[in-house]
């Protein structure tokens, strides 16, 4: 059987992959929601035909967005992520011991449904450290001042609503809502593709937050295959990581390391030129 | 206009470009040979239905190919690159001031003449330090012991005539070809698709070399976007760049710089669990 999908990275870019079965479609109240089964990467959540992860590659994206910020705070204990509804970077966050709340804001419940039945590998919404809010991540944000120490915004890419998610308006939002100490991670698209809105991002964040930064990792099943993320912090440096911290966890990691860690903040200079001046040096 | 090509990257996975002309295409004596001009990549070089190289990104490849076994090397006065016939590792080999001879040794003739016309902005061959050989890399190796500082393969996947590119006798070849103190290098495909080729790979070089390692870079346009280069060594450690000649220089670059190519031998666990722990502390 020679059935493909398609998604369209960029205007002139295509990635297929062939498909084993269709194992759900729905349009849901905020999009198109499918999960397939795929010869490549296993099973693979897509929504409005955009790939958001995989089996097979999940580990790589999700390692990046959590651990990076945890390993660098303190202390976290209250964890906030936005978007995210496959559960991949909860499941991830609850890894850390010290942490006692995991909170999800996800405005499409239905993206956490279906996660919970079909992708039972990424996610662990059943630890009783978790708890799923459908609800609009920004407003939620708004309603929580000083409440996290680690916000973490897993979205779709930046359009219809998540657009938001990518302003200083939110930035600052996410600020009042970290405690002292706070750390904010947002995944920030492709420096092959998207290079304005990493500026973009990086700008507000410097305008915000006393550090910003920008690290990267790999992600075969997004556009170019290497990702972003960019990081604010209230404190805390975001590139140095708690290595006495991590051994003493011994989480059994597929990507992240802390020598991963800190080298994911070497950047190659058409990366780095992304980020100005005045953000290089804040968090160095 | 909507005329796409594609490349079936894996038996399950297809990347497509859009294309704007073909500007050439034939047949030569060892494989189909196209070039593309693609709305994406600007111009791309396809051999047998397999993305070589594109303008866009061919700069995070040819870099991570020559800088680092070149910047780790004492004093390379004398490099061979094997394959690599659209010429760009060797431009960025003839970047290095040390460099005295700059060979090339490309089993397809047309390759080099057709990117010399068509890929300018990818090569240099009118270097007078530049001298390309059409021949077997493989009979050329054997025949020239004890010549040269570093020695790159820039192949295209084990298939056909290149599997023995990736094979023990040649990798015995090039310890004897190279002198002391000799560098080599070989583009050893994906860690996502390609893993048992990477595991015999580094095995055969541990074999041979007293030093080797895996080193990693992203280029868009491969399976995956993730990348690796197995590294061995006659005695200088691969993983130790020359800050110092680098500043000398001062290299206009866009994915290497010294802090690049100390992170690029930091590997998630996902990659090092691919080189043997003798292979990893080889090195170290």
């Amino acid at each position: 059987m020679e059935v493909w999908f398609t998604e369209n990275q960029t205007q002139h870019l295509r990635i297929s992959v062939r498909v084993r079965n269709i194992l759900h479609h729905e349009r849901s109240e905020y999009q198109e929601l499918m999960v397939l089964d795929t010869h490549e990467f296993g099973r693979m959540l897509v929504l409005d035909n955009v790939i958001q992860t995989s089996e097979r590659d999940e580990f790589a994206y999700h390692e990046m967005m959590a651990h990076v910020p945890l390993f660098a705070h303190p202390n976290p204990r209250r964890v906030l992520v936005i978007g995210g509804g496959d559960g991949g970077v909860l499941r991830e966050v609850l890894r850390h011991p010290t942490v006692e709340a995991a909170h999800l804001a996800e405005i499409d419940g239905r993206v956490v449904e279906v996660a919970r039945e079909l992708l039972p590998a990424i996610n662990n919404f059943d630890d009783p450290r978790a708890r799923v809010f459908v609800t609009d991540g920004i407003r939620y944000v708004q309603e929580h001042p000083d409440t996290y120490d680690v916000i973490i915004v897993d979205s779709t890419d930046p359009v219809g609503p998540a657009v938001a998610l990518f302003q200083e308006s939110f930035h600052r939002a996410v600020f009042a809502a970290l405690r002292e100490n706070g750390i904010f991670v947002q995944q920030s698209e492709s420096p092959f593709y998207h290079r304005d809105l990493i500026r973009q991002v990086q700008a507000s964040l410097r305008r915000v937050f006393p550090v910003a930064a920008l690290y990267w990792g790999v992600v075969p099943t997004y556009p170019g295959g290497l990702w972003t993320y960019s990081v604010a912090s209230k404190g805390p440096d975001p590139r140095r990581p708690d290595a006495e911290r991590w051994s003493r966890y011994g989480l059994a990691t597929r990507y992240y390391t802390p020598d991963v860690h800190r080298a994911a903040f070497v950047l190659p200079p058409f990366v780095a030129e992304l980020v100005e001046p005045a953000g290089r040096d804040a968090g160095a």
